[in-house]
C-alpha cells in the first residue's frame, strides 16, 4: 500500500480484528440464516469507534482518514462477513456531513457514530436504475412541508434504517438533472413504509428491501443541500462510493484466490496436486497478476483520495468496471478449482461467487461506467 | 433439428407439457422451498410411459428411440424444473440394460420403467472426482457375497434412489483401471446409508447426498457386467451422458438467452429499450450466434446418436465442454441485462444463474474433456 | 462434409491439386515477389474447366453444383496460394449470370468461363465502406450512355480486371437504398483508370486497386438488371460472398492450426515435446474444439446451399463474423507456439497471420453482421 | 509518472525530439525500404550524449538515472521508428559496466557510448529458445583461449553489431544452470559469422541476424564475469531488459489506441462519426481502461527500479506478459475500428500490428512468464 500505515493504524486494525473474532464470527451463521443482524451489533461497533472514524470530535467521530475506513473494510471481507457498515460510514452519512447544516448535523451525526441512527439511500426506482435521472418520485412543497410519492427498490440497509436520504423530483421534468433533490425521511414517518427483505442471489444479511412513499409528509427542514442539487450531489458522492465498491471487489478477488490457491495446493488428483497442473498453475498466475495490477492501480486511487487530491471520474469509472468484472473472472476460475466442492454451500467459494455477481451491477453499473470513459475520451 | 419429427412425436411431447402444467408445476415451488420432489411424481411419470421409454416392451417400455429423450429433457427445461428423470432414463438405467443378465433385467427395470425404483449411480468420491480410476470404495468377495466399504459424493438422486450402481475397486491398485466393478446396491441393505441432501448453489431438488458403505454386504449376483471391466463400462456410457449433460447447457443457454432477449425490448432507460443500446444488442447477437452455432453441432451428434453412429469421444468432449462454458457466458451475460433485478430470487435469470454453474463440472469437467481432445490430437 | 462426394468430385478435386503442382507451385514464389500473378495462369486454369464450373454450358460452364466451387476453394486453400479464381467465379460472374440479359451474357459469360474476361466488383468507396448505400458515385444518363463520376476502392483484382461491375447511383439521394444501379465498365473505356495495386499487409497477389471515373462515357445496355435495384441485387449476392469468406476463413484456421500442431509435436524444449505442455496442449484442444464446431455449422450452411435453400441472412451472418474472429484468434495462438520462428517470413504462419486480419473486415464486417443479426433478433 | 521530472529531463527529451526530427524522420522511409539503418546515425546519436547515458562518465557516459533511458525509449517510441538505440544502451552493455574487469570496461564501455563500437547479445539458439539453460554452443579452453562452436539465432542488431555477448557452456552438461558462460566476440574474428538479416513479419530495420561459430578462438580475457555463472548473470539481467520490453508494449499500445481513437473521431459511417457508435465507444474505453491500468503498474515498476529497489522477478513477470498480450488486443481492435484501410501499409496501424505480434514472444515469452509467476506462488 503506498499509505505508509502508522502503529496507530495498526491498532485499529487489531482492535476490528478482535471485534470481529469475539463478537460477530460465533453467531455469524445464525444471522446469515436468518438473514438479520442483530441492532446491538451495530451500537457495539459504534461503541469502539468503528463507525463513521472520519468524522469530526464534535460530532462523534475521530477525525481519521480515509485510510481508517479502508483498514474497517479489509477487516470485514477478512472476517468474510456482510454487514452494511461500510455504506453506512463511508457512503451514506457523508451526505449529511457535507450536505447538512448545523441543525440537521447536530440531529443525525452522532447517532450515525454511535449506532444508534442506521441510515440507507434511496436512488434506484423500479423503473430507474441505471439512469438516474429518470427517477420519478416527487417531493412537493405544501406548507412548510413536502409531500413525498413514489417508490424505491434495491434499497441495501433499508430494513434496519432509521433514516433513509431519498432522491425526489422537486421541479419539473424539463432539466432532469435540476429538479432532484435529496430529502431525509425517518423510519416511523406517516406514508412511508418498507417490504419485507428482498430474496437475493445471496448478501442474504444486507436488509435490501423496496421503500413506498404514498402523500409521505416531510418537513421542508429535513432537505438536504439546495432544492434542485440532487444530481449533482449524488455525482460528486458517488465516486467515493465507487471507490468502496472497487476496494470491495479486489478484496473478494484476492479471498477468492487465496482459497482457490490453497486448495490446489492441497487436493490430489492423478496423483499430484492440482494446482501442478500447468493449465491450472498458469490460470492462478493470470489471476494472480490481474489481482495485483488491480491492487497496484486502486492502491494509487486511494492514495491520492486519502490525500485529498480530485480523482477524474473516468479514472474511478475505469476501476469500478474492470475490478468488478475481474472478481468475476476469479470468481468463475477458482470455483473450478473446487470441482464439485465448489458447487456446496460449505465451501465457502461458493457463497463468494454468488456474492460478487452484484458487484458490476451496484454502484454503477460496467455499461454505465464505459458511457463515463467513452465521454471522457470525448467520444 | 435434423432429426424429422412426426405426428408421434409431438404427442409425446404435448403429453408432457401438459404432465407438467398439471401435475408439476401448481406444486413446484413448494417442493423447491423443501427441497424434496414427492415420490408418487415419480409413479405418475413413469406410469403415463415417460420414464425409460427407449426400454423394450418386456421390460415395460415403449422401445422407443433417442429422441424421445431429447423430447422429455426439452420439455422439462421449458417447464423450467428440475427432477431428475433424465439422471435416471438417460444415464443410469442404460447400465442395467446393457449389462444386465436376464435374471437382473427382469427384477429392476419394470420398477425402473413405472417409477417404483429409482436410480443413482456412485462414481465420485472426496478423494477421487475427475480421477476416476482414483476411487478406493472397495468390494471384497466373501462367501457368495461382496463386502463394500467406503464413501462416494455428489450422487445426485441419491436421496431418493432405491437402487445405486456403485462403482468398487474390486481387484488389486496395480492396473487401476482393470480392477473396478460395478455393484447394484439396494437402499436398505446393511451397512449402506446415506447423508442428508448437501446444501448446494442451486438444483436444491436434485436429492444429491453422501453414501456410506460400512461393511456392506451385497449378493454378488448385483455385479453388473463382468469383474474388473467397470472403467471402460463407464468411459463407454459416459459418451451418452455427455451429450444428455451438453444438451441440458444448450436448453439453459437459450432459456437465459430468451429471459434476456425478452427483458431488454420491454426495459426501458434513458428512454429507450435496452435492447437498443449497440453493446446491449451486439453482447445479444453474440450469444444467438454462439448458441445457434452450438445448436448446430449438437444436433449433428444427436442424429448420430439417434441412428445408432459411433460418436469419436473427442467430439462429444468438445460439445460437452464448449457448451457449458458458453452457457455460463451466457448466464453471465444475460443476468447482466437485468440489472438489479438480475440478483433478485424472484427473476428466474438469477436461478438458472446459479443452476449452470455446476455444468462445466459434473459430467467430466472441462479439463478433463480438454485432456481427452489433446490426446486424441496425439499431444 | 454432409454433401456426398462422388468419384466426378474426387477427379475434378484431383485434376486441381495437379494444376497447382505443376502450374503454380513451382513459380508462386516468383509472383509473389512480383506482387502479380501471369494472365496466361487464368487462360490454364479456365481451358481446364475451373473457372465458373457453374455457368450454363451453353456460356462456357459445364453446369456444376457449388460443392465443386467448394472443392475449388479448398484445393486452392491446400496450395497455400493466393490468385482471386474464386472471388471472379463464385462471387462476381454470378451477378452477370443472374441480372444480364441475353445479348450481356453472351458478350461476357463464355470469356469469364474460358479465362479471357477477368472480373471484378466496384463497391466501397473512401467514403463508405461498411455502408454501402452511402456511396457517391454517380452515373447520369446522356443520350445512350450513362457518365460516370466517382472512385472506388480496395477493388480485389481490379488490377487484372477487363471489366468491373461498379454500384452507382443513378438517382437523387432521397431514398438510398432504391436508386444504386449496376454497371459494367470494360477496361480501356475512357475516363476510367486504375491506381497500382494497394501495398497491404498481406495478400500480395490479389491485384487491390483503387480505381478512378472521370466522365466516363458507358452506354446504357451495359446496366445490370433494373436501374435502382442495384443495393438489393447487392445485398441478395452478398449472401454466397459470405458463405465464401466463412469457407476461407474455416480452411485457413485449419491450415494454422495444423501447422501449430505439428509443430508443437516436434519442437523440444525443456527436454520434451512443446505439445506435450498442458497449457499449450489444451490451447490446441480448445482451438480443435471452435473449428470442429465451426466446420459443423458451415457445412451445414453450404449443405443447404448446394440444396438451394434459401438461408437466413442472420444465419450467413453468424458464420461470417464467428468463424472470421475464430480464425484470428487461431492465428494469434498458432504462432505463439512458434515462439521466434513464427515471426519469421520462412515460416507460413507468419504469412497466414498477416493473410487472415482483414476477414473480420471485408465481405461485411464483423459489426455488419453483429447489426444484422440484432436486427434479426428485433432489437 | 511517479517519477518527478525535472527541468533538466525535459531538455534530455527535447534534444531527441529535435534528433529524430531532424536526423532520422527526413530518412526514415528510405531506410525501413532498404532495412538498414546507417552506421552514421549511430555515432551522431552517441555524440549527442543519448546512447547509455547512465554511463559512469569515466567510460563516456554521464551518470544519469534509468528515468533518462525511459525518456529515450518514449521518445523513439513518439518517432515512431525502431532502431536497437534502447538494446544496445539498456540491455547489452549493462552486462559490461556489470560484469567486466576494468580492463575490459575500458576497452569496449567508451565507444559503446560513443556510437563506435555496437553491441548484441547471443542467448537464443535454433534447438533452444525459452529454454535458455539448453543451449549447446560451446566454449571449450585451448591455451589462453576459447574454442567456441555453435549457433545463435534472432539476434538483433546483430548485423551491425561489432561485438555480441555470446551465451556458451563452458562445462559438462550435467548442472546446465551453472556451466554457463558469458564471452564477448568481436565482429572479425576469424570462425564468426552472421547470417543475412532474416526476413520478419515486422521491425525490418532491427538487423536481426543469425551467428555462426566454427572453431572459433577467443581470447579467455573476453570472458565477462566469471566462469560459470553466465545462467544467472543472464538470468540478472533479464529484469531490467522485460521493464524496457513491457515499456515498449506500452507505449506500442498507447500509439495504437490514440490512432484508433483520432480515427474513430473523424470517420463518418451511417451518418455518424463512428467513434459514437457504443460498440466501437465501449471497445474503446475497454482500451483506454487497461492501457491506464498497465501504466500505472508499469510506473510503479520504474519508480522503484530508479529508486534501486529491488522487484520481485514474479512481479516484473506480471507486467511483461500482461502488457504485451494487452498491447496486442489493443492492436486487433484498432485496426478494426479503421476497416479496410487498417489493412494497408500507408496507414500506420498497419505496422504497428505487424511489430507488435513478437512482444508476446522475445525477452521472455508469455508462458515462461507465467512459469515464474506460477513456482512464486508455490505451485
Amino acid at each position: 500500500m503506498a499509505i505508509e500505515y502508522t502503529e496507530e493504524h495498526d491498532m485499529f486494525r487489531q482492535s476490528l480484528r478482535k471485534f470481529y473474532e469475539k463478537e460477530v464470527l460465533p453467531y455469524y451463521a445464525e444471522w446469515e440464516k436468518e438473514r438479520q443482524i442483530p441492532r446491538s451489533i451495530w451500537k457495539s461497533y459504534g461503541s469502539q469507534g468503528f463507525l463513521c472514524p472520519w468524522l469530526p470530535e464534535k460530532y462523534g467521530g475521530a477525525d481519521l482518514g480515509f485510510e481508517y475506513s479502508v483498514i474497517a473494510i479489509e477487516e470485514m471481507s477478512r472476517a468474510d462477513v456482510g454487514i452494511p457498515f461500510s455504506l453506512h460510514s463511508n457512503i451514506i452519512v457523508p451526505y449529511i456531513e457535507a450536505l447538512g447544516n448545523e441543525e440537521q448535523k447536530e440531529r443525525w451525526l452522532p447517532g450515525c457514530a454511535s449506532g444508534d441512527i442506521l441510515t440507507a439511500i434511496g436512488m434506484t426506482e423500479p423503473d430507474a436504475g441505471s439512469d438516474l435521472a429518470g427517477i420519478k418520485t416527487t417531493a412537493v412543497k405544501d406548507g412548510d412541508d413536502y409531500i413525498i410519492n413514489g417508490q424505491k427498490v434495491f434499497i441495501t440497509n433499508g430494513w434496519d434504517s432509521d433514516l433513509v436520504i431519498v432522491a425526489c423530483k422537486t421541479g419539473n421534468n424539463e432539466k432532469p438533472h435540476r429538479n432532484m433533490s435529496l430529502i431525509v425521511v425517518e423510519t416511523g414517518t406517516p406514508g412511508y413504509t418498507k417490504s419485507e427483505p428482498l430474496r437475493k442471489m445471496g448478501r442474504h444479511t444486507e436488509g435490501t428491501v423496496e421503500l413506498f412513499f404514498e402523500d409521505c409528509r416531510v418537513p421542508q427542514k429535513n432537505l438536504l443541500g439546495e432544492e434542485g442539487k440532487g444530481f449533482y450531489y449524488l455525482m460528486d458522492k458517488l465516486q467515493q462510493e465507487r471507490i468502496v465498491s472497487a476496494l470491495g471487489s479486489l478484496l473478494a478477488a484476492e479471498k477468492m484466490f487465496n482459497e482457490g490457491l490453497a486448495y490446489s495446493k492441497e487436493r490430489v488428483a492423478f496423483g499430484q496436486k492440482i494446482g501442478s497442473f500447468q493449465a491450472n498453475s498458469f490460470k492462478l498466475a493470470e489471476m494472480a497478476t490481474e489481482i495485483e495490477i488491480a491492487r497496484t492501480f486502486l492502491e494509487d486511487l486511494i492514495s491520492d483520495h486519502v490525500a485529498g487530491k480530485k480523482i477524474p471520474a473516468a479514472r474511478v469509472s475505469m476501476a469500478k468496471w474492470w475490478i468488478s468484472e475481474m472478481a468475476n473472472r476469479v470468481a468463475y476460475h477458482s470455483l473450478q478449482l473446487f470441482g464439485g466442492y465448489g458447487y456446496m454451500e460449505e465451501y465457502p467459494i461458493s457463497k463468494h461467487y454468488q456474492n460478487v455477481r452484484v458487484e458490476t451491477i451496484f454502484a454503477g453499473s460496467t455499461e454505465i461506467m464505459k458511457t463515463i470513459i467513452a465521454k471522457d475520451l470525448g467520444l
